[in-house]
């Protein structure tokens, strides 16, 4: 079921990765899964922890950007107005949405008895992309424990490919799931880095590219007849949900701007934001927080906009990197009545060469 | 529980209403309720049908206005891209948002079992007040089974005040709940109808203002010793939904600048759209519907936006009014801890001497 | 031509007002017009300074919220995105936009050569109202050098009423123009100032609401048969703009949030936010700012929202007053083909008296 | 001054293009240069008429998508509202933007005198970008006249690169400009035709990627030396305006889905949407108009958004085909101080064969 450890293809753009090349790069931010791999249920939960402290006492700045709005994440409206995410960030499959928005806000009363009474109410946030091709989504199999699972899991090392949230989804055609990346960059003088966590689950394998190869046309003649490659006709229902950390000291507008160059690295994969795929980014800083009480007058470090650029290269790198990680991590899984997704590795057995002469 | 069948303290405005007096007098709109009424549990679900027929199959024209986003609906991302409305609208308590949509999911699968398989998922709508004065939110109640109740007693007739997701709810310190009212308009040549519907669940008491009379500054001052209203000195932590209806021929981004109506409405009642209130207003129209499938190009009857200003009077007349039938449809409640929300008539019975004294 | 030193109609709201109850309350901030008054042309120029520095060197932070957006200004698209204020603002008529955008560059320019070359070019910002029912706004007679003349008389005691862009708008049928107002407030423990200023343009006489009351209505059967007010049958061509000023420390994502409750300000005076009118509200803070080079980690002073509402209060109330100020402050004016427009004070030379004796 | 003839590198994509190989094949789709080329001034006028018939009376439907708001244009703002274009649109420089909305309100009310009186103010619409390093942006050289010169030149034919507002535009550090395509789609079984026409002036050598090819990268090692493209080293303070018209029948919601899709064929030519490019995308539709006065319930075609994804295919190609082709159109320019653009044929000559062997 694990990725094989497999080196990545090729190193996208020409900033640095960070030690782990994952989002764990960025100092504190940890991720967890929590797998369903049975029969007909390949589906399941991932959970990106992006605060030190308690989330709804220690809030972190953050902002998203819907690309593509056709998708049913909950959380969004309230990050959008206050600029600030106060749970941990949960991935799954569409119809498992409320049953891990229902786990957030019993994990967080849990912590802060208040809220709810004395405290405002708590916004859950979970992300979503439809997992239906490989997973009897209609079941549906996610519970709010497969939440708590995943949150516990959550470490600066885990598993990325056919994982968590990753399991079910499918990417170009191929078994998609979960990829991350980092990126180091240097801002006004002070070093920062930008980790990207992607749940890929979408594209035809027409529009496939890596690194600027249009490795998918190419592949789309080749592998026209292969039986594991049939769904290549059906109309896109995928999605991509794109998760950028930093370290770096932005506040929520700023966070917007970030999130927004996830387009663009998403673009560079063959992505046109298709109609039916729910392209949503959400970025958060973990250079400051805000306090849900007292401390109401703050002094957050900011950086200047004028300096932003180096920060928007590493966040559309760092995500094209991760679609292709996730491409790259995934192993094939059979599911819903016998349905197949083999992954890049074992439809193409001869990928990384056929790359290496491409490029060469 | 039910509200007293007292006449409407006074009529907001010049534009006449409908026959109903509700949001139903758009016709083919109905709503229907599930209360829960026991003990520390006083919450509930309501549900707006917008729909004639299947609503996955004949999608609705929508659009929201999110006036202050501190609140935790589901459904708005994809109303926003896609100006469509898939499913019966559901109002409920925040921690019952999850058990809604999930509800909501079953339902639309049951019709459509291609749902999520050969079909794109389905977008659920659930919009959400915190009614934790009175009602123990964290246990939390809401359950899918209640949706499909309020789902099954939808209809032309309906109660208002104490009812559904009314049930909890607060407003200017008195009960709060569910309010309707509809106005007749005639634009372009056509007469049509224009119906609000709230849950309305905000402000304080020294903010009411009723049909312009700053009633509750009056009050505040006669009231202060009141156990019942002891509250008042606490931080705003309410909100308000306001569901607009109409039989205008519009389309979503003409529906979304009638929604924005709904926010000069509120206003008017004294709210400020504060920091904690999550205030949200939808708008749907019954002109015309869009297909799932088939009817690839359609040609949809619009109006003119030059002709717009008459159905933007009756959105803003019947949100106000819709807010004061909350207040007056209300009945006092006794819930959580032995709270108590008195209904604005046992609060202050001789209101209506008051009101008529102060507009002769 | 001046506005007479009539006192204040009435106190909206409970907060107290600044010194001198105007935008200029908020420390640093001054105003200036220039006003054109010559037969067929009655417009001219406003300029409100919100930098104590220069503006492009040390930005201060903004936010828009355009209430509806017919409308014509400039600058808001950069507004939006990097949240910013790097010129004064400026008021003017609908077709005078470009040639004051132009003198905005030109005096940017004077102080910084480099912008445009070694720097980024510069943001003009300039709001607009139609003011074509009292003057020729096709001549056009705005000119670059009107809008230096305004810069040159900024000032903290400035006029109001019929003056600068004020001076060929009308509000409800009647003379409108330039209001403003201030209100003082404590959150967080500390005290600050909100300031608005209005160039009122919308409405129709039936609408008219002064503190809750409506005047306009009642006006509207008495004042039928007045040749001044013929044009009451036409449908709403106007618009207002409003400045809202605070020394509060604000980012631009809060200054969005509380230029929104100018929305609640303006409906309270009888608004719907008509379609034909450009409703645009706009928010600075002189709390901080941004530095154009160099200070690239800045620590900027930051208002938890969780105390923002004693803010949005002040910014309705305020907005509310300007608009009545400006309707109160506003002198008579005869224009291009000999239209009319009588102030309120013309038209109807007992509304103190008739306003005391509802409100008794 | 002209572009030479040369056939389009290579053929981004696998939609075929229309037989103009621009967004006037388009049906009804003109543009027009007016270009000023004397020493220092270095500029221009361009118009893009989308209009059949009056532009005012008989408005297109239109959307703009902000992908990066560094930007200084005029009227989003009311077509963000209103969804209608109702004047031709005009690129020139950034400080040209106040002449040529100026020229627009006149040419406006040149055919619609009751604009502004009896009727509403007009809409201009104005994008820019900053050709400070090859013009004396300073001057400011554009006149009113130069757009009524644009405006007559409109026609089918016209000239890409170094022409109209392309005159003193750069683009990945060589001469940008103009450039335009289309693309032929399919959908829902009608043929539909996408254009585009960029106005380039992003992008920094290294960044540069041609059809996938990171060509920037290696070109900057190689052309590290050369004078001509000293600046490579400055920060980006570029932008880029792409317009993109369709005749498939899509309402102003649908196009701004459209004109979203710019973004994804801008990132594929190496942006990432630098903090200092204003990168905005603007897309209308030939197939329906909105009347101005009278029709007041229309009945408008409308294409089903599930059968859009053609059409955003067209639109990522034939955006990042325009940037390529403004970049393949352009004849090097000396300007201001004798800095100088050298095209990318002149700076780079052998890059056909480069790009050649590349992709074999």
């Amino acid at each position: 079921m694990n990725a094989p450890q497999i080196p990545h293809m090729q190193h996208i753009g020409v900033l640095p990765s960070g030690t782990l090349g994952t989002i764990a790069d960025v100092s504190g931010v940890t991720v967890g899964h929590c797998t369903l791999d049975q029969d007909a249920i390949q589906t399941g939960v991932t959970v990106i922890r992006a605060h030190r402290d308690d989330p709804y006492r220690h809030k972190v700045p953050a902002a998203a950007s819907v690309i593509n709005g056709f998708g049913k994440s909950i959380g969004l409206v309230q990050i959008d107005e206050l600029g600030v995410l106060e749970t941990p960030i949960a991935l799954t499959n569409t119809f498992g949405v409320a049953a891990v928005a229902q786990a957030q806000i019993r994990a967080a009363i849990a912590s802060n008895p208040q809220i709810g009474r004395g405290w405002p109410t708590v916004n859950p946030l979970v992300f979503e992309c439809n997992d239906g091709y490989l997973n009897d989504i209609q079941a549906p199999a996610i519970e709010p424990t497969h939440y708590a699972q995943a949150l516990d899991a959550a470490a600066a090392s885990f598993e990325r490919g056919s994982v968590g949230a990753g399991r079910g989804m499918s990417c170009f055609d191929f078994k998609g799931g979960i990829g991350s990346s980092s990126r180091l960059v240097s801002a006004a003088g002070h070093d920062f880095t930008v980790g990207a966590l992607v749940l890929a689950n979408f594209g035809r394998l027409p529009m496939l590219t890596i690194d600027g190869v249009p490795v998918g046309r190419e592949l789309a003649l080749a592998l026209r007849k292969q039986a594991a490659l049939a769904a290549t006709t059906k109309p896109e229902q995928g999605s991509i949900i794109m998760i950028v950390a930093t370290d770096a000291p932005l506040d929520s507008r700023q966070l917007k701007r970030l999130s927004m160059r996830a387009a663009a690295g998403l673009a560079r994969t063959g992505s046109v934001y298709g109609h039916g795929s729910g392209d949503i980014a959400l970025a958060f800083s973990t250079a400051w927080t805000v306090a849900h009480e007292g401390d109401y007058i703050a002094t957050p470090p900011l950086l200047n906009d004028a300096r932003l650029d180096p920060l928007f290269h590493a966040c559309a790198d760092s995500v094209e990197q991760a679609i292709v990680d996730a491409l790259w991590s995934a192993t094939s899984v059979t599911g819903r009545d016998g349905h197949t997704r083999l992954s890049l590795h074992d439809a193409v057995p001869d990928l990384e060469q056929r790359l290496k002469q491409r490029n060469a």
